[in-house]
């Protein structure tokens, strides 16, 4: 089967869906339309992306025949039932992380999800800067030596002040993880991928440092609250964390230690993870994600830049420019989706490279063993 | 007119043409096909970038009334015939950079599209990048104050060594200048147009390091030279530069002073540069694309990051992910696609913000004027 | 009193004796000599320092009454029975860190420094680099506004292979916890002397991932493993941590998250922090010193490269070259002695900014603390 | 002959002066004393610098017969008289760069010192940061291949304002170039002995950005311009260059590119260099010292960390301290005189590793080519 062959809706019209829109443009698989309850912003969606439908209900999404594949791009409390009505249609799911709300949820998606031998991938895109592949196949191949500890941080600005508002914040929306749901488990989604250990116990302790946030009247987009006026403004109770810290033990004695926080005036959005091994150690950070840092005892440090001429094999296919000519956000994700289409255009068996549902399963596990220690003070062992 | 309803064809299927139908799908407008005179190819290419056709012949897509602008990914020595006849057949272009081998050839091609209204870029993308954009902002906008000097590079590795070959080291396919033309004029275009200020005489010291270089007996495309086994190769003299540096003197008293090198071990694809102005020096380097480092005398320096909220009114339009998701080399084509698109669906007049066959022009002069004061060892004053 | 006129002694001609030579040297106060118990070292170092006296037996300084000072830079088990020793006999006294092997015996130097009035220091040296100084004045004006989190590290890689060794690896020379104790300990007291937070609780999980080192016959000093052949060696068990991971809860409620580690390929002497507050953040790292990063929300970032000019006040005494000519580790010494005999030389009373025993001993406790929590796999509170 | 032996007098107690003082003192020469022609800056540094006496005119020094070396940091108008009169003397010097005013002087200052056979050195002590050193070795012992080119500059920001003012803006002072004497003589300097390559000729461009200052009533010191009141101020007129661009040929070929300004924003004092050569480039910048960036074609590229462990035989002799222990300026000074003095104690004859007046003689009349290139706008051969 081709890429032009597979029919896809991509539902949700805010940040993210259009990120997706765009990569699967240029991976070159065949829109169908895109999604919005609102119809005047689905319409709007669909012009300014040049697409054919504007959907405003997903029962029609799961009637249309010409829709092979459905991608979630909505908040996190429908993410499970959206993913349990496509697989039954009969749909392939690519899924906005996190996978579910709850561990219950996750694992039953998992099952229907291996029931129907559909193709179902949490979108855990960070994997698939080309840099974070050639890392995974560093420690595979054993450059790096055994993992003795990863530590790193995944860090924002954009909740900071009390003011900022978005409906992630709302434990009812988003779940009673946040800073950690949101973006730590991009973090631990990718050292995982990394390193191919799992997490076996963690440790957390989490930080809400505004109890009460300011609610615009008018609810507001992920991200836009910089430029915002602070007109009109309510009181709302915030139980999630905008920061926190967490410990893990992984398979084998290695430990890693995470921070994360939506609070660090001047960090975007900062991932930075360094894994330090019995021989080398590797180091990037998002801030420069072309490159590579590789650590040496006993001669000087490495910089690896990506090129797809100094990349493994391995790599090689997820990295479509020259050395120089700088990938960014918007090339994970279409290598993510890359990857994804092409397990299912070649009807692939085994365990695919892209995030799949069983993944984002032991995420939203590892979610809910954090919280449970954050709140008992103790380590919490994860059994998925 | 909507973007939707501009036809496009893309000329030229190898490194830069399949860029430039990313861009294009990202930004919404109708792409009708991609053209290679090898069938073959051509065909490969349309399947690939799941495109409608695949043209073989650019008089097909002249007589194509579904094709309203047509783009120029095609060796340097075609730019001037394709561009000619693309006006005359009345379709937009948007020509890769240089415009022509010479200054008459260019000089036509100003003529030609000013009579014939039609739109008509060099895709000088660098331009692009938000922050280069938000540069030209600070230097407009009087931050920068009065500009003294100008100081930057542009250096690659890939022709490193003698064994390096792509049609571009033949003075025949390239045109006189190699580096100069290649990537100098990339980062002339970029400060011309930051600054606002013509070059006014220039002084250039150029170097061939290899007089002779090893063709492989099948050519190669652009960068993939490092894949390449060596084993049949055959001696072919090279007279264009490998490296070389380039004084400038610009209006108002301000000097610029420029490094290109294609043999600069370990420099994948470096642009930078550092304007030093009155008030405050800005300086960008193309291996941190998303960070603007700002100089101030009596103050800590700032470094700014790409973020729609922190950038002016003025560049804003033209970024298009929340700051610490970073933008890249494929999103400066899609940005300058924009600016040349928006031109064309609103039927723009006045100066527009994409790189004109004006502007192309002038790098073409520049070129020349570089070659004359290389050869005669002197300062050539420069009239466009 | 001015500086010549207090005689200083230096016990001790390893590693770090002779760096405080040079700094002793380069404030101008007066140097009577430096000891050693073998005599064949205490000369040679007399020599190669350009010294008076090469002292051989600690009772000789201590009786030697152009003695005003003694700096001890010994192995950490002799820390405390040579400071009681000098303050005993009138000696003020600069003591390598940690202050003790356990609290008790550092709780008693600290009274009996209270007893004699006597200038008792102990060597944090790190927080003399000029910017950690300004960050802390930074702190302290109230530009970062309320602390809310600190998270940071202090790694090293000469300890990675089981065949590193030095003294400090046994428990009962360096003492119970090492990495924690020799580096944890600089990066605990540089940020509570920045925020002016103390640690309240802690919780540890430490590791050691060469539970057996392989010991050459001879002994080894600190950090010169590298050129060492491997010839002879020993199997010598280690209980002492190799890295790990601490997180603490400070007054008003601000977190910190350290990792530590001494076997990190790559990474030969870094220490790193970043301060989180509701107004800024700042951020430095000992791999660039001399520039402090600022981050802001809604503004570009900024960067204070150390200079006389563009710190405040409190920091310029602290700083002797012009912006761009870099201070470093020798120099964070010069100040840190400048500030202990500014103290003495002055008299001063109140609160020094030099590291007190006071402080040096809080850092013991948090060392008992954390050995504590980390046994018991529970979070610890802190009693000073 | 032991190093404290050797007696030392340094003449000039402005910013560099105390900095030579400092460096003696820590490579252990003995001392005598401190000059200024000013009694009270004299005493008054002797007492800051705990010195044993307070020199006020030269001829003091000529016959203390206590002095074997001179060291001269004095305005430039004043190197070739004193240098002169020391060798006269018998006495070795350390002349602050440049040597002369001119060519005439600087080359009787060669063959004087050659007469008298004694140790005539200037201060380019930038060569002595330990990877320079390095980079030195690399390129003698073939790792970088032939050199193709060296790209760089020295910026600065002191010099911004017009109401910045400094002896050295006066040709009548400082020489009829500045910033290029000032500023880019150490970047020659330093080029020429990592590369071992002579410049045959130049090309220059320079620029006066304020051909009319503002002087205080009162004079300044170097860099001290910045906390400055502006009250009283007069006009006075400016011959000298803020900045420039020279371009070099050198000996086999390779070619040279400098920029050098005193009039960029926020770049405090900012040398780097590149160098190209056939196998590999290396680069360096006075803004992270301790780091030497090495470019490779078809590997990573690698960051060497300055480390006595990893650094070559010919480098470790002047490096102290273990790797992430930054060194800075004060300790490329130290080890410049380490040079210096080993050549006196061992009675060294054969090339010195200390920039020797002849390398001096060199910058000089490089600076008087440079100078008559800008003039005459072409090429001007070089001839020592």
């Amino acid at each position: 089967m081709s890429f032009q062959d597979i029919g896809v809706a991509v539902v949700g019209a805010g940040f993210i869906g259009p990120v997706h829109v765009e990569a699967l443009k240029r991976i070159g698989v065949r829109i169908t339309g895109i999604m919005d309850t609102d119809p005047k912003k689905a319409e709007e969606a669909r012009h300014q992306l040049a697409l054919p439908k504007a959907y405003t209900d997903f029962a029609t999404i799961l009637a249309d025949e010409d829709v092979d594949v459905v991608h979630l791009a909505v908040p996190n409390v429908l993410h499970y039932t959206l993913s349990k009505q496509a697989l039954q249609a009969g749909k392939h799911v690519m899924c906005e992380k996190p996978l579910a709300m709850n561990a219950e949820e996750s694992a039953e998606l998992v099952a229907l999800a291996a029931e129907t031998g559909l193709a179902a991938g949490v979108c855990y895109n960070i994997r698939f800067y080309p840099l974070n592949l050639e890392a995974r196949d560093m420690v595979q191949r054993g450059d790096v030596g055994q993992v003795y500890s990863i530590v790193g941080r995944y860090v924002q600005d954009w909740l900071l002040y009390d003011t900022d508002y978005n409906w992630r914040v709302l434990a009812e929306q988003g779940g009673a993880l946040r800073a950690v749901a949101d973006i730590g488990t991009h973090w631990m989604d990718l050292i995982t991928s990394i390193t191919g250990l799992k997490v076996e116990a963690v440790f957390a302790d989490l930080q809400t440092v505004h109890p009460v946030r300011k609610r615009p009247i008018g609810e507001v987009e992920t991200f836009s609250g910089k430029t915002l006026t602070e007109d009109q403004l309510e009181p709302v109770d915030i139980t999630t964390e905008d920061s926190g810290a967490i410990l893990m033990r992984l398979e084998g004695g290695a430990r890693a230690t995470l921070s994360v926080s939506q609070v660090t005036a001047g960090r975007k959005n900062t991932l930075e993870y360094e894994i330090a091994g019995s021989k080398q150690a590797v180091s990037w950070t998002s801030e420069q994600p072309n490159r590579l840092w590789i650590g040496n005892r006993n001669s000087p440090n490495a910089v690896l830049e990506r090129d797809p001429g100094l990349v493994s094999a391995f790599t090689r296919p997820f990295t479509n420019y020259p050395g120089g000519h700088n990938e960014g956000f918007p090339d994970a994700f279409k290598q993510c989706f890359r990857a994804f289409y092409q397990a299912i255009a070649s009807g692939q068996t085994g365990t695919p490279l892209y995030p799949t549902f069983a993944q984002g399963h032991h995420e939203v596990v590892l979610c809910d063993a954090i919280l449970e220690s954050h709140r008992e003070e103790r380590w919490v062992s994860v059994s998925y």
